[in-house]
């Protein structure tokens, strides 16, 4: 009787951050530097396996991450997990960091799994711009009313079929997603910057841009709370042509049920 | 009688902010990107005259400004002034920004002028660094005791010589000056970033950087309020030979006698 040496692989989770300024988005894309093949390339040298990752949610081109989570399996390997951050941190560019390793069940998935993701947007809303924080943030010169922004954007809350806030060339057919949260807040007092956090079980493709943009647009007086509520009911892209630019966004969080 | 014309030129305070990561420091190099290189030789091209900016005081590589100062000299020009920020907008690099432009008297002076200067330097306190602070921030993984930083740094306060505190390759001879204002804060809450901000008269070579070296190691508990005494009254360098990275300081602030 032959005996069949069965490989076994454990899987991974791996939470990290990453500014997207100097990647060409997440997704591997033959010959441009994107966040997963650097990464992915990265783990490969180490554990000289053939490593393959699975995100949470793919981040458009210039969006950023604070805590993105993807998983990979691993075959028997001498490196301890708990060496792996220290490892990547010489090993990563310094505009990719990881945060958190650990082992999970076999028939964990990064996406599939996650219950809830939170995006932070920010918006610069001064005349003359931070320029120390261009690169994360989005500059609306004009003053925007935070009061009107913060009551137009109550419509959102719940479950709705957010066909005018998605980007037409989807493939994804279910498009309804239930908003958790949605808060508008002003950190760090009268002259701060606007920060819109959005909490979901998914979003659609471009989703948050194209609120954030929405929102910009009652936060000018040019749209006001029946309009997106018209806009939600509607179920047209064409009702909302707006997005707002990549580099204001943060993919905040990802959350799982315990596992 | 020969009559001759004399030029005559207009002077100008200019104040703009940068993201000191890009350039080879602030001063003229030949072949080297530096922030008073692409300045002057924006002004040149927009008012076509050969213009030569003049600082209130000159960053160390890597040193961010929120509101650096420069005057320089404007022969007759069509260009008027107040379009100059708006011009400048579309000619410099998306790393400088120039903020406000106003005519002053003839004698006024960017750098002898200047009676208060005050800088900002960032401290990222969490065993993981916010990634998107990364390039203005130093990081410090180990927890640092706050009070006994605030304590510490009173020291400085008032007139002192701060020949401990200064790079020794400076030609200044005169090491007094005098910090009127040493405030050591926490922005955001618990885990947020910590900022200490410096005012004084001037500062000598490398002084704020040397400064919040020395009080990081307060807060780390290796140095004392007594050791800070005794490296002021002591006046040598080698007392307190430290100096913390470029990245986290930014000239925030320069203020002149009523003009």
């Amino acid at each position: 009787m032959k005996v069949v040496k069965i490989m076994e692989f454990n899987r991974v989770k791996l939470t990290f951050s990453y500014d997207g300024t100097d990647f060409y988005g997440y997704q591997v894309q033959p010959g441009l530097r994107t966040v997963q093949a650097v990464l992915d390339e990265t783990l490969t040298e180490i554990y000289d396996q053939d490593i393959r990752t699975t995100a949470a949610g793919r981040t458009d081109r210039g969006v950023h991450a604070r805590g993105q989570v993807v998983h990979f399996d691993l075959a028997e390997t001498p490196i301890p997990l708990e060496k792996l951050i220290m490892i990547l941190k010489t090993k990563l560019p310094a505009d990719i960091r990881a945060l958190e390793a650990d082992y999970v069940p076999a028939n964990f998935h990064a996406r599939y799994d996650a219950v809830r993701r939170t995006y932070k947007y920010y918006i610069d809303n001064q005349v003359y711009p931070d320029i120390l924080r261009a690169r994360y943030t989005y500059h609306v010169t004009e003053p925007l009313d935070l009061k009107a922004m913060q009551e137009a954007g109550q419509v959102f809350l719940g479950e709705h079929d957010f066909t005018s806030f998605c980007r037409a060339r989807t493939d994804t057919e279910d498009k309804v997603r239930h908003i958790f949260d949605l808060a508008i807040d002003r950190e760090g007092g009268e002259v701060g910057e606007i920060v819109i956090t959005i909490t979901a079980n998914g979003f659609l493709y471009n989703m948050v841009r194209i609120i954030v943009a929405a929102l910009v647009q009652v936060g000018l007086g040019r749209l006001t709370r029946d309009d997106l509520l018209g806009m939600l009911s509607g179920a047209n892209r064409e009702l909302c042509p707006y997005i707002s630019p990549a580099n204001g966004l943060v993919l905040w969080q990802v959350d799982y049920k315990t596992i």
